[in-house]
């Protein structure tokens, strides 16, 4: 048999990746992180996301995630962390052989946020991209992220983020953030168990609404539902939380009161920065 | 701002695939084809669909195809070739910025193909996997593989394909091949409008029943056709045809008499050599 032989825009490829089962079906998950002051915000609880994720895919995450994730934000003032655990083993045949994962960490520099998103709220759409019902993935974060790509083309000026919605018709997330609205007091944010990526952000914003008394309600809603609420906005873990100022021609007040409030029991550090 | 930078396993990375679109998102499609005797089988139509595939993700394809994928199978007597073609660009952001592509083009040697599997037919079970519907990608030989992933695990042994349902529990396809089952002298196909995948040799297979003056069925279908057919069999450009000779507990002669007649008349080179 000859060997393996590989070609990248027609030249000889000789790296790892190329046969990697990232690549070739995206059997992986991966986490976005902030770095902020040598430290990496939020490190716990993307390294346990990262795990449960992973564990869905029948995936191990290595022990030195930890150590490596702190090691690649240590002296450094701010930038994004990615992080992909990918299946080992080569990209030829569906069927995984190995629980086993390789890690890529990437560094990269802090994105222009503007201030105003935060401090002034945002304009988003309504995509025209259904997301797939597909329980066995729902929530976590893999990648697999076309739907993502397909809602992020041809926004108009202005617009910061699309919501998409379920084959029901249901509000279900952003491209790259989770979505949450107030009616009445109560804090509501869509199920994720059919579609959709549950994020670091959303959890912590949870658990403050818990602590603080506030009503919640987690579960699959109308897109009317959404429309009517009296504040709406948009979280991850690199802007913290963006109120919503427009999605369509609904307009809101942003921030809203309880999302004000939640933005400052959240204290990420991009928004004590803006 | 800091330069990006890249551990891979804990290693520093300097090769370009780390940062693709394909291995961030599977954004791109691909093609896996045949080399037999120097000529890469069905050439003209896997680029063919490789163009409309990528067009579908509003990718545009480079016009060097032809001669690369040319020049990989000379002198070559047998082989497989993948042709991955990957949006250009970093993966940060997944807002597309380019419909050009990146090209990535693996030779492998040649898979063990059991000839009895074409000869006796092959065992084959119904996937628990339910795929999910998504038109926007549906018939598209995407980079997003993850349910393929999933159904292809934990077969008991002498299991060579996996056949996958939709949301509604009509069969769409193997998890590598198109379906095709015979009912009173019908050829029957799934249509592949809302999920699965549209393969080459299926395209063949349906020019060659329309040349016979077969008459054909794409439609969608209860698995229970499925299970009440008179032949059925899954093809792809690496096999060409296995008929099925069982599916869970449902049992046919394999192949049968029109399965016969179609591979004799698809003459795929692995059918040939079995």
């Amino acid at each position: 048999m000859s060997p393996s032989q590989t070609w990248w825009n027609g030249e000889p490829l000789s790296a790892s990746l190329w046969s990697s089962r990232g690549l070739h079906y995206g059997d992986g998950v991966f986490r976005t992180m902030l770095i902020h002051d040598g430290q990496v915000v939020d490190r716990d609880a993307h390294i346990a996301k990262a795990v449960s994720d992973a564990a869905v895919l029948h995936l191990h995450a290595p022990d030195s995630l930890h150590d490596e994730i702190t090691a690649a934000g240590r002296d450094v003032s701010n930038g994004v962390l990615k992080l992909l655990l990918i299946r080992a083993g080569q990209g030829r045949g569906y069927k995984p052989q190995t629980s086993d994962t390789d890690r890529l960490l990437i560094r990269y520099p802090m994105p222009e946020l503007p201030a105003g998103n935060a401090q002034h709220g945002i304009a988003a759409l309504r995509s025209p991209v259904t997301m797939a019902t597909q329980a066995l993935l729902a929530g976590i974060k893999h990648l697999n992220r076309l739907e993502q790509v397909l809602a992020s083309r041809d926004w108009p000026d202005g617009v910061s983020e699309a919501i998409l919605g379920d084959d029901r018709g249901q509000p279900v997330c952003g491209t790259r953030s989770n979505l949450f609205w107030v009616s009445r007091g109560v804090l509501h944010t869509p199920a994720l168990d059919r579609c959709g990526v549950s994020g670091v952000q959303r959890g912590k914003l949870l658990a403050i609404a818990a602590q603080k008394g506030l009503d919640v309600r987690i579960g699959s809603e109308a897109w009317s539902a959404l429309i009517a609420a009296d504040e709406a906005f948009v979280c991850n873990s690199l802007i913290g939380i963006w109120p919503l100022r427009a999605l369509d021609e609904r307009q809101w007040p942003a921030p809203g009161p309880i999302t004000a409030d939640l933005m400052q029991a959240l204290a990420h550090p991009t928004l004590l920065a803006s």
